[in-house]
């Protein structure tokens, strides 16, 4: 049996190894490639270079960032006395993208979940400790998840926060916004119910 | 708003214009990457590079290779008396996966489309006529898709081989191994009831 030459199997090999890439969709890509333009291949590959050589994360926050510290940290118009904590990088762009918020962040870089070993100690809590001490913050909303291990981790920090008289908030349960009322799952309709507002 | 740092935008960007990756795909990448190995990183953006520079098409076949003539023609225990007309390089390396055909192939790169102003003259038919002669071909099996496009093609290549005296052949039409008949569309159901067989 013949096979693709060495070049088109390597690259099908190099892009298989991606998520949610299989083999079929790694030999699309692949055919792809062969007829782009050098120029836009070279900016993909460089790319693919320049964000590993130039992203870590902000030293205040945990945010991923190409600057230090990051864009939100160091712009003296957030209030440096509301922390948003939320689990990864992608949920502070979430967040920013309803424009609303002027509070500054705090990733975590993940939540509790025994079942994968990751307990408090793997997540970045100490520094969060300090920051509502040095930043004398007032509120702490927590923008973790809900799911079990969000869930976990919120009720794991309310409580360690307790003692540092700070206002624990966490993000309002409720019926996700243009959906059908017959498609929502129990649980979050229990949830809906529960916190049912005057209209 | 605060959008994601440039790097992680520009992989993003180039990502996304890569064939069945939306954002949201592109996204979960671009940060998959960022915790990817630096080595595997490297891999990946040679590979890249590496196809766009060493693959071609076969000056016999048309079939893409790194190097000339491709492994399936310089092969002198494949039978150059025969051969098989695919539409696309990926459709020789299916027919290859069977493991059971010994002749040659001919890559057309491409198959008749008025729609998409594709007529012969854009297909690589002059050189299939030259081989046909200068190899003696006793037989030309037309493996072109059974979409309109393939048929065309076909249709059109039987008739324009006519006179070389050849035996051309099209691959049959019928039921595909391990579906169900009930999912079987009406079309191939027909040409599978046409094409029955003494069982």
């Amino acid at each position: 049996m013949v096979d693709y030459p060495r070049p088109i199997k390597e690259l099908i090999e190099a892009l298989s190894t991606l998520p949610g890439i299989g083999p079929k969709s790694a030999e699309r890509l692949a055919f792809h490639v062969i007829k782009m333009p050098r120029k836009n291949i070279l900016n993909l590959s460089n790319s693919l270079l320049d964000i590993k050589d130039s992203i870590f994360s902000c030293s205040i926050c945990n945010n991923l960032t190409d600057q230090e510290p990051c864009n939100i940290c160091r712009d003296d118009n957030r209030d440096q006395k509301i922390i948003c904590v939320v689990q990864q990088a992608k949920d502070v762009v979430a967040m920013e993208k309803i424009g609303e918020y002027r509070g500054t962040y705090h990733v975590l870089q993940g939540a509790i979940s025994p079942m994968d070993g990751v307990g408090p100690e793997e997540l970045k809590i100490t520094r969060l400790f300090e920051r509502i001490k040095k930043q004398e913050v007032i509120e702490l909303i927590l923008a973790t998840s809900p799911t079990v291990e969000g869930e976990a981790t919120a009720m794991y920090l309310s409580k360690a926060i307790k003692s540092l008289n700070v206002n624990v908030t966490r993000l309002a349960y409720g019926l996700p916004m243009g959906g059908d009322l017959e498609y929502v799952d129990e649980m979050t309709l229990s949830k809906a119910l529960e916190g049912r507002k005057e209209f």
